[in-house]
């Protein structure tokens, strides 16, 4: 009863599925050198893994993409896991099914920034089936590692545009979200420059329970479901075109170590903070599919930092939260 | 108040450098092109960080040893982490002091095994100064790429013969405590081959509060002093011998290849799972000298698994809990 087929979370698959299409297709026109691996799936949902099918599409070894991951996931579950009961505890006791698609880019030319994005319909259901509440959740973001302001500017303007044409409060308070979010507090920094990121948007607001935004007007499913696409298409048009301007730059040795140095704070980002990921190890998801997250390789150092003036000084400024638009960001 | 030195941990912060100074040699004997490099520290303890000092010392880039970290840190804090509390709810509102040595290596070829080991003294305070509770923690495990039995059973009966020493119910309990402790859940397999593992270890008994095994005879502080000591020069004369006999054996990129791979297994359980690395951040520790923990260099890729009947796909029958004494450990 807890995984019949709903009309929402049958349209939010095809959605998710139609997002998985368009990315695999922006990302493979840039790259000769390899292909996407599909790996369709199935669980039965056995010994506490997820019940559900999903689709990991695995692009690794190209001269463009050093290791990439498009994965869709639709599942179901008896029991919501801790980490999202603790932001609602008013769903304590149900179960949920989930439509969702999941991206992270790892660029080989470390002058090509990283990127993720992921989309997701969310429905929590008693144990007699019944929809005890449903909402969209997702965001974008960007981990350059030689960042350029008029980059970061592309990637963020994409993302605004969508949020506008949907609800001018968007963009700030996603941004603002993203900020919050995507922020290593071991490291005191943030894991790049920042996008999107929202959660709990449903028609009559956004945030969790303690911490909700209402709407002026409600918002409808088919609204918030068209909002989620337009916001992936953002990701493609402020994405992509950064890594066709840069993955064919020449680079040494100097900032290949650099960016496999800075990729371990991203690992530690995944595997430390990451909702998505804990979510994912806790509901019993597919563990191959939650990290293929993680970069190609990786390096740590003990206490390297980058010399002073450097180039690769520079981005530590682009790892705090700033007013991209603003006449000069490093202002303040 | 709260970090008056007592003359226990006094005595625990002499052996811990004792351990530092004896575990660096045994290293350094078997390296002959990089050095330790000491960064001595010292931490106000302002903005929420620890407060004390330590000796953090590396090795990397080494022809035996590609990255090795051996600390010391001796500190305290107003305030208990909160996973500690969750063990020892008892202590809720306390302060500490440790003295503690912290210890990863991880050599450059494939055939010789990562290993680690720690040794702390820990005492709990109340906001008057008062001793609320002390004990000792600590443990050693081995991570092997190409496991061979005899290279286990040498790291084990070294650690075996430290713990009955002093107390015949020692390896027993903390040969399980260990293959229960360093287990990567979500991957359903041990970090290695374990060895040793206790916390709570005090003049009554060890364990935590809920589940603890009491000594039929108390034991002193010296007493247990003496145990720490034991099992660290267990672990010198457990590991080292291993790397001395591995460390110059050929090896190719395959081997190299699959190191990376299993490093990732390594790094993901330190993120993920490791009560030292979460104290250490919560407690506002350096977070350069919890981190050094990581390998040098690691690699990730989409669902990759040895070919059956391959020399790596062996290594999967020593992830499992095992009594590497008995006649075939691997009969069952």
């Amino acid at each position: 009863m807890n995984d019949v087929i709903s009309a929402a979370w049958g349209e939010a698959t095809q959605t998710v599925q139609e997002i998985q299409r368009r990315i695999c297709a922006a990302a493979s026109r840039l790259e000769a050198d390899a292909q996407f691996v599909v790996d369709d799936w199935e669980s039965p949902g056995a010994n506490g893994a997820i019940k559900g099918r999903g689709s990991t599409r695995v692009i690794a070894g190209g001269s463009v993409f050093e290791k990439g991951g498009v994965n869709t996931s639709v599942a179901s579950g008896t029991k919501l896991p801790p980490s999202l009961v603790a932001q609602r505890p008013e769903l304590e006791g149900c179960g949920f099914v989930v439509a969702g698609v999941s991206v992270v880019i790892h660029p080989l030319n470390p002058y090509a920034p990283t990127a993720h994005c992921n989309y997701r319909y969310f429905e929590a259901r008693t144990a007699e089936g019944q929809t005890a509440a449903w909402w969209f959740g997702g965001g974008a973001d960007l981990t350059p590692y030689y960042p350029l302001l008029e980059d970061v500017r592309h990637f963020h303007d994409a993302q605004r545009r969508a949020c506008d044409k949907h609800d001018p409060a968007f963009y700030p308070a996603f941004k603002a979200w993203c900020d919050e979010y995507f922020y290593l507090k071991h490291r005191k920094e943030t894991r790049g420059v920042g996008g999107i990121f929202y959660d709990y948007l449903d028609s009559g607001g956004f945030g969790e329970s303690a911490n909700r935004t209402p709407f002026a007007l409600p918002k409808s499913f088919s609204e918030l479901l068209a909002f989620s696409s337009d916001a992936a298409q953002a990701f493609v048009d402020g994405y992509f075109p950064l890594v066709e301007r840069h993955a064919h730059e020449p680079y040494g040795q100097r900032e290949r170590e650099f960016q496999l140095l800075r990729r371990g704070r991203y690992v530690e980002f995944n595997l430390i903070y990451d909702r998505g990921t804990i979510f994912g190890l806790q509901s019993g998801g597919r563990v191959e599919s939650i990290l293929m997250s993680l970069p190609a390789l990786v390096r740590w150092a003990y206490d390297e930092r980058p010399e002073p003036g450097s180039r690769e000084a520079e981005l530590a400024s682009y790892l705090v939260p700033r007013d991209w638009f603003a006449t000069d960001p490093f202002a303040s």
